[in-house]
């Protein structure tokens, strides 16, 4: 069908870029971390959090994609840091390309870590490889512990299934045991972690998680100055 | 671009449809309306209740969208009114040609009410008319009360806002007026209505906003036996 055939062609258009992005960031031994969820799942609490721990010389910088508005790049533009908008206009996910232009005028080459904020959505954004090191998928306790079956494709591709809002568990029938068994049926070997950004829980953990994430970058960093 | 004239023949088709199942819908007296919301949101907890409150003499049915599994749809036959699941195979929204296709083999003739709950999606889902009276678009306080103006496009095509979960209002950051003066920014014109499943609150006003809907399409029905 016609239609398929022009998803092939942008899918593989947009692997291409996504292909040039990551060899750059590794190149440049910057951290690029794929943040996914559906609306309200708590990606810019997230951030907010993450920032707001950084200290001032980290080089650290988000892309943020919305459909509409720069609500969330106003809020993280409190912390210091460099964040960028991009708005899709209509789009339901960032791809390749956006990234690239948004980089493009863009002081992201000497990035110890990039963030991105894809646009709330548990769907789309799982097809665009965005040159990524990891994809992380959010899951908020509210949203229900049966997700991971549901919406497979994200929980597949992505290395870390952070759950968020803990400190909402207590009012909501979410099963963490039962939603770590639903992300291991469709991916067995995704990492889990757990969070509040209210209480501070797992606040220790998520930048750890980060900090391993980042030694392949650092080492390649370092060679390239060797 | 290539690409973009490839989505407008594709909704062009999905309009011709979508017609075709408002007119036959009319014809019935079968008020059909499109749930849609970020996955969680809670549409199958709100149909639970709404099914539960039903006669056993009702005609009221369910199809429900899913990417994959039938979860949705094996909680909501416990009521004893006929679900048909759609499983869409990792498309991010129902279009009407599946729910034409659904019809096609079943007892969809005589009902008073067709609910559609939609996959569960707040982007793409807006753009594919389903031939229903109203689309409805749930939004749980979890959310956040800036939602209607970063996802703009499903809270302008809906009828109603229904604001689910209130009874997790004392541990959220929810503004309620907030949510309805950003609701009204996007399209003034909109219905608001909050309900809790959990503690009832507000069901009783939702079932008189679908009794309302249902006055013309009982009309319909009377003027076609007479």
């Amino acid at each position: 069908m016609n239609r398929l055939l022009v998803e092939r062609k942008v899918l593989g258009e947009n692997d291409r870029i996504a292909l040039e992005l990551r060899k750059r960031f590794r190149a440049q031994g910057t951290l690029c971390l794929n943040l996914i969820s559906a609306p309200g799942s708590g990606k810019t609490s997230l951030l907010e959090s993450t920032l707001r721990d950084c200290r001032p010389q980290d080089r650290v910088a988000v892309l943020t994609g919305d459909i509409q508005t720069d609500n969330d790049a106003s809020r993280l533009r409190r912390f210091g840091f460099p964040v960028k908008q991009i708005t899709t206009g209509g789009t339901c996910h960032l791809d390749a390309r956006m990234v690239e232009r948004a980089l493009a005028d863009w002081p992201g080459h000497n990035l110890e870590i990039l963030f991105i904020e894809n646009v709330g959505n548990l769907v789309c954004p799982a097809s665009y490889d965005l040159g990524e090191a990891a994809k992380i998928a959010l899951l908020s306790v509210t949203e229900g512990d049966d997700k991971p079956l549901k919406y497979p494709s994200i929980f597949f591709r992505s290395s870390l299934m952070l759950i968020t809002k803990l400190d909402l568990l207590p009012y909501v029938p979410f099963d963490l045991a039962e939603a770590e068994k639903n992300a291991r049926r469709v991916h067995p070997g995704i990492e889990i972690r757990g969070i509040s950004t209210v209480t501070g829980e797992g606040v220790r953990e998520w930048r750890l998680w980060i900090e391993k994430q980042r030694e392949p970058h650092r080492l390649a960093a370092l060679a390239s100055v060797l």
